[in-house]
């Protein structure tokens, strides 16, 4: 099959071309960031196209690799924090490439099936426990406003054209090759010799900790049951829960010595208590979660030792 | 006070320029379409900038009217039926110069107040009956959908940023200027001489029509009233429902001579069989329609013939 991924020079993206390419799919990207020849390869991607998702660059790849018959869709903002400091930007990464990814789908590729890398910010707040697929959705900051709007469109032009779309919310995902977020700041300020660690926030907010390998699985595994509905959206999580406390405390036992963490109280703006996913759609598809976080954590300080060295 | 009309050369903007000079305001305009020096006096436009909403148009525009206290946001996409022939045409003309302005209020003018028109079409179909303005919205076309993004942007930029916005989702406005859309296209095929008019859909069609004299009145009502949270939804609806098949006998009625009027029974696409308000928030500003939909129809009848003489 021919697949295309954008952002797949991504967090996520690069995770996703290595098991689709693995699974005998020729796999093509588009996004922003240079990719040497050997990395491509290595990666498992056949063409890469660095540059913004736009009817001119879509025809282009389109010429060299062919028209896809599944786009995952994973290009737009990543941070909650950027997207308070810069929301155009954000706004213009994850709501204007997906309304022109969809316009260029709906004239040159209409039968192309769309699954599309959502987010639980979409949530927001108070969300006690296990969020259900259906729950309301009030997002806290841009970058989940924006998630959702991103839905929509996806939405829209599944309701008045028939575009196919499966959008799937992500939870907290970290592992091998997050240089960002919690696991990597805790591992950094490791690295840099601080044994005293003084964490944002109150250390009981919950999260739903996802390894990226896992995660990269259940994209592939949505991609290989036919959608029931022309959009459909799936919480995209472990139905888990894990307390920043105990991942902090994790990070630390892994990493080994005598570390000391606390927690500053001071809650960051647009993050919420909890994002807990119910679990329910990866259980039907079907779908095991086979990382659990334990041990995910472990892999992930491995692989954070391994890359300084 | 120094306020701005975004789309003031459309519809509902002339008429609400209109009813903002008299009160004394000092009105600018920025949006499409050129307007000639007599006609921009006429109307109480004292500056107006033919173009798109972007930060330069909006810096210029500072420079030459002076900083606004309130925006009335009134560009944007106007037809279900162009949103689903050029779905990203409607999107950028109602999701990006919305983003647009927001963006550019937040670092120029955080304390400018926004009243935004948004459309009955956020709520989709489905609403039997009067519309809560909390009722659930799936909207059934892109420029529905688009609507419900654009107010979601202004959610955003004031739960984040603490930017005040009022939504105001119109129903079915006609009235006096109106050259598109039931009345006019009944009025026209009269003119042309047709008296066996058939017209699209059943005639049950249930509509909340207000006359666009009312809705320019309601709009200054609204600002008129300090936000009491810095992002509100109101439904600027009567409350009062007429199917399209009244609204036509009344058109046939005010023409004169013998008419028939009947219904291919073809539903168009994005057309929901009931929009009506329930009136709630109206009453609340203080604000009273004045003008009832018989007598309504009745003027836009003269008008018609008046323009065309």
């Amino acid at each position: 099959m021919i697949i295309w991924v954008t952002g797949a020079n991504g967090f996520i993206g690069r995770h996703l071309v290595r098991v689709l390419a693995d699974r005998g799919n020729r796999v093509h990207g588009i996004g922003h960031g240079a990719i040497g020849e050997a990395e491509r390869h290595r990666i498992g991607l056949e063409h890469w196209l660095n540059g913004e998702i736009d009817a001119a660059n879509l025809n282009a790849l389109a010429e060299r690799a062919g028209l896809p018959s599944t786009i995952f869709h994973l290009a737009g903002g990543s941070s909650v924090g950027l997207s308070i400091a810069q929301p155009f930007e954000d706004f213009s990464r994850t709501v204007t490439s997906t309304a022109r990814l969809l316009e260029w789908l709906r004239g040159a590729a209409r039968d192309c099936r769309v699954i599309v890398a959502s987010s639980a910010a979409v949530y927001g707040a108070g969300h006690a426990g296990a969020i259900a697929v259906d729950a309301a959705t009030l997002p806290m900051s841009p970058y989940g406003q924006h998630k959702l709007i991103m839905e929509q469109l996806c939405r829209s032009y599944a309701v008045t054209f028939g575009l196919q779309s499966t959008v799937a919310r992500l939870f907290s995902i970290y592992g091998p090759n997050l240089r960002k977020q919690l696991p990597w700041d805790i591992c950094s300020r490791l690295q840099a010799g601080d044994r005293r660690l003084v964490l944002g926030g109150t250390g009981a907010e919950v999260r739903d900790w996802t390894d990226v390998r896992d995660v990269a699985r259940l994209l592939t595994a949505i991609d290989g049951k036919p959608q029931s509905e022309a959009f459909q959206v799936i919480n995209a999580g472990s139905g888990l829960g894990t307390t920043v406390a105990r991942v902090a405390a994790r990070i630390a036992e892994c990493w080994g010595g005598t570390i000391s963490v606390q927690f500053s109280g001071i809650v960051r703006a647009g993050d919420p208590t909890s994002l807990l996913s119910d679990d329910a759609m990866p259980r039907t598809l079907p779908f095991d979660w086979k990382i659990q976080v334990e041990q995910g954590l472990a892999d992930y300080v491995s692989w954070f030792k391994d890359q300084i060295r």
